[in-house]
């Protein structure tokens, strides 16, 4: 089958590469129509991991069933299905505990595993024709719907992004009356301020200085904040006459930046943290869906390397906050997400930039890499 | 009336100072029968605060009612009571939501206030004769037993480290069958040690290197680890064949110490935080009782020194921790810990070290800074 | 003042009694700016209360503050407020476990006092031009705007029925994606359904027979299932192909009505739980914020009338479901309903019928009773 | 392989049934070494259920793996393994929320499927030498010791009743402090008096008026109260100077029964629910664990045989209680507490009154069944 291969920092192809087979009678085959680009392969892409040339990419992933195994009662030929990006078993301590992006079993070793992914286990990606997806009862999510078309740039979005940001606003308990600070306007961002609307804030200020991605922000709901026009902690402390905000959310992570003199941007990884212990009140949450991780050869200084930040403890503690962090566990919310979408109750898709044929995913990994606008979230279609 | 009066770095006097009056109709005077010594106030007793002299200090106060305000309905004269250390309005929008130590009325411009410390209002302590308590409806827990003596010693805990010790365990969300590290075998450590035992921990760890402190631990139905015999992390993961613990708490916070060559010990702010990113298990949770500054004169760097200090935050989020900081809610867990000590099924006061005259506080304050032993809880009787 | 006074069964007048007065401290007095007819005024009005002549009725209160006591540090004169229908003193064990609704100290012997209401306790109503409010503190919720105009409608409604409505949802933990049955479309009714929306629910059906009222389900984004038209728990499960609802609520009570041969209403107090019962998926959740009560003179049979109804309890426990019921604690969530108002996020005065001058009370509660189509909500305006 | 095996009303045989065998790749076969007699197999027993003759009891079953399928990877042969008496999938939406015991997918048209019992779903009780065990990796859960005698006892009690018990504390939201009622001291009371104070109970008080039991519950720490000595509910409030419990638990079910004139016990199938609503103070919580059924041809009247019992539901409200109900979801609590048995936290096996051999089987349910004293609690050893 084609599927898109790494080969090297800021280079990927699209080339011939074994099918996958039925190796357990617990998976299934699943014909790939929609799979996205996401932030996170920039970083393999990049050459900022231990990705090894070969790769196959791919951890948002959406298709057709073609092969079942025989112990998978619940999945049937020719349904349509959507994979969370991470592989997860079920059944041991973390999955039974929700935490299914912390799975024990499926990457031994290692808390979590995930398709297409460096260090994330074996798993072959979804940017190709066709998946193997294991513990089919347990990582397929039926999707309704006959045709290909029907929400399906929405659907494809519940692999990752949809469920990633939403997981921001769970992890700041947003809850009805809230008001909550986002610093990041990407694809990531605007699903976290886009769940924090769908779970009743108040108020959702959303930070960042491309205006394309503050218009969206606006389009939802949402109070954009241009850092370009100054100091974000500033501007929302303004519009709310001196107090701060009950939660905050950080959908960027390391590699987050912060101006330097005449608005140039430079990479200043505790940029947001910051931030957000200035904004958020006493008593207050802060939520870290966005990646940090503990080794990052390209890291700014010594410390950023082995993955440690200068952090405002003493005004973290003063102030009583929580930070709850890492990756998102998409089976706890995926199904919930897809109902909201059914309903027409949340329309995600308006982070989908454009629909590409598989072939053109070099062309889009580079002017998503050089962020080029129109190229913010792309899908590509194996079979187009 | 007497009380204990700081006159500047490392010296405390017992002087005359003028009796408290009721100032408001929600008041109370309370005379004080127990108070005791706080590890927090020797931030202030070793000039490592903006704390300046004819401060009175003393906020785990507990006594009987000698004067009531005309709008006090719930509490009488004589009755015996216990204050929170945190003084509260009990109508904020943080005390509604609990979060009685962040209270937004008692010290305008901060969350919080507290009798007899520095920057936390005008309120003056209670290592005295007399204590004046506001919002007395509100800020007095109401005591069994006429005399003075039932369960006294246990009581007079309920003010400060029984709670904030329990808030250790509370925020660590310590549920039956769980595994806990607890870093610090002080008595906040030992309270917060107890109180996991108390929600159902099946595995209780406490990390310290003082053998009588190591011995309390064991009491109670913990682990000693003794870290003068070895890294601390790997002594738990050896006991646990590899594996690491569900929670971790942190009762010692910026003055923490790790050793150093030849077991000489020397201030390291974030050692304990650092190792209870090693020692808990992805999806566990690190509670922050112990406190932290965001001012620290006397910190160990320019950054410690403004309260910033360097954590392992790509592990953190690695391994998806939750991290919950800030002192304690007295007020949300007082009246249960009471009632668990009446019963019979806590015993806190296996703490008390020794029980003072109030004149004896100077000597009582210069040994338990000394730390030495035998002086590490000390309860103050100011009728003695 | 003026102010509308119990006469006995079907009648009320509008009638000069004596001014309330500063009886504490901690008191206010506010003149009233709006003031609603609530359903269960009409439980007074129709006599099937111990009610006695003389009560000067109205719980659901709003208007600007015009004495203060001595002892009432947040409140200002002129500030504008709204006040929750039950009276709390904000320091009991129940007041500080949030169960405002339910507070042992205002009403001694009882857990819970109100304004205007027989049974709980002194409080003389707020249908009239001025109200005492005890422990203003603590029961008085500032409102932002200065014109009596901006939002004073939905303003009206947070003293009770957008709070009872929304604590519908909240004992349902209607959480984003559920899927939930509201049956009854009366003012509470769409008030919980409004909520459950709020609160992210996918999918909200709203079951009623009155057209209008369901007009206005359909209106706020529910699905309206008209029981003229057939049994409504298979109407929900024919839309759902055989499936039931994770959520219920019941915003009706103990004066349910379940349509006779003919299409003619009798009162069946078990109606809803029972039907409830069959459409909740097991597991699942009913919430039940109208009103039950433990004596009813009037009640259908002996048993209804000692408040005792026939339960499918088998079926319950087959079903594993929780029952969770009480009148609401509106301090819980007034603050952030009234955030959600101000920031055009919730628009509750979908429900008022009509605003009246006071006079027109007596006229008001006959037309209520009656079911007179237009007057499903009224609001009094005491100086109009 | 040598079962028990139902007959009709009041008689099992151990008979030769077919041995289990692998049927799909996930199943496991368990060697069966301990296998207790449950209160819920004399409701089948009795002949008060629809089951036929040939069916084969036991659903609490412990043993050692002897054979497993090609798709299990966590289990091994020779493995100590507990199974959770409700079989469930792990994968259908119930199971994602932890309602373990409300499985969608392994009795197709009812929530939920059990070994051994009437209308769970055809799975062959494990009253015998062997069980198969399906979707094993979710289904067992290991045991440490390599012995079949470290811990047997405490162990076998994990399938069912310490679980059931727990749950009973679970679904009450005991937390420390708690005051708490269990009305009946059986096995699954007692294990539920035990669960409260794991969960650090201050109080729990539990009713019975069999001198033996309640002498149990004095011994783990409770309070115990005989009801022949007079009204259970009057006996708690004396005890409490008059106020109530906050919480509490059902373990009994609809076959409770009350005191009639001379002591005589009679039937009363709301006699427990009627006095938890008296005993539990206003927002207090009633756990349900005790089984109650929607058809019950033996029932005491026309209602209680179609399972609908006369509740007192205007107090209920009144008192703004909530009902939580529902046969135990195991795996949600196993693993904790199996941690607790280990360390020696918790000792269930208390209620163990005696072991037997397989073919003591009919002479057991006889005595179990005629409550004859020391038949309380019976493991069956399928292999002495």
């Amino acid at each position: 089958m084609r599927a898109v291969v790494y080969q090297g920092p800021f280079k990927v192809n699209v080339e011939r590469v074994p099918d996958p087979k039925l190796e357990q009678p617990t998976d299934v085959i699943v014909k790939i129509t929609s799979t996205c680009i996401c932030g996170s392969d920039l970083h393999m892409y990049k050459g900022r991991t231990a990705a090894a040339p070969a790769l196959v990419f791919g951890h948002e992933n959406m298709g057709t069933v073609e092969e079942v195994g025989k112990a998978v009662p619940s999945i049937k030929k020719a349904d349509r299905v959507s994979m969370p990006f991470s592989v997860a078993c079920g059944f041991c301590k973390n999955c039974l505990a929700s935490f299914t992006g912390f799975c024990l079993t499926v990457n031994p070793g290692f808390a979590g595993g995930a398709y297409g992914y460096v260090a994330m286990g074996p798993y072959v990606g979804g940017q190709a024709e066709y998946l193997r997806v294991l513990y089919a009862d347990f990582n397929c999510l039926p999707l309704p719907g006959k045709s290909e078309h029907e929400f399906e740039k929405d659907f494809s979005l519940l692999a990752d992004i949809f469920c990633t940001g939403y997981h921001g606003a769970y992890l700041a308990e947003v809850s009805p009356g809230d008001t909550v600070a986002v610093f990041g306007a990407g694809p990531v961002g605007i699903m976290a301020a886009l769940s924090c609307i769908i779970r009743g804030a108040a108020e959702v200020y959303v930070v960042d200085h491309v205006p394309e991605r503050l218009a969206v922000a606006e389009k939802i709901g949402c109070f954009p904040i241009n850092f370009d026009q100054g100091d974000a902690v500033k501007q929302i402390r303004d519009k709310r006459h001196g107090e701060g905000v009950d939660k905050g959310i950080d959908p960027v992570g390391y590699q987050a930046c912060a101006p330097k003199t005449g608005q140039e941007l430079k990479e200043v990884p505790n940029a947001v943290l910051d931030a957000l212990t200035q904004v958020v009140n006493p008593c207050g949450i802060l939520a870290i869906p966005g990646l940090y991780v503990p080794s990052d050869p390209g890291g700014v200084d010594a410390h950023a390397q082995k993955g440690y930040l200068l952090m405002p403890f003493g005004k973290i503690f003063e102030k009583g906050l929580t930070l709850r962090t890492g990756q998102c566990n998409v089976k706890k919310d995926n199904r919930h997400l897809r109902d909201l979408i059914v309903r027409g109750r949340a329309k995600p898709s308006v982070v989908v930039s454009n629909v590409l044929s598989l072939d053109q995913a070099p062309m889009a990994y580079d002017k998503f890499d050089k962020r080029v606008e129109g190229y913010t979230k792309v899908i590509l279609k194996p079979s187009a």
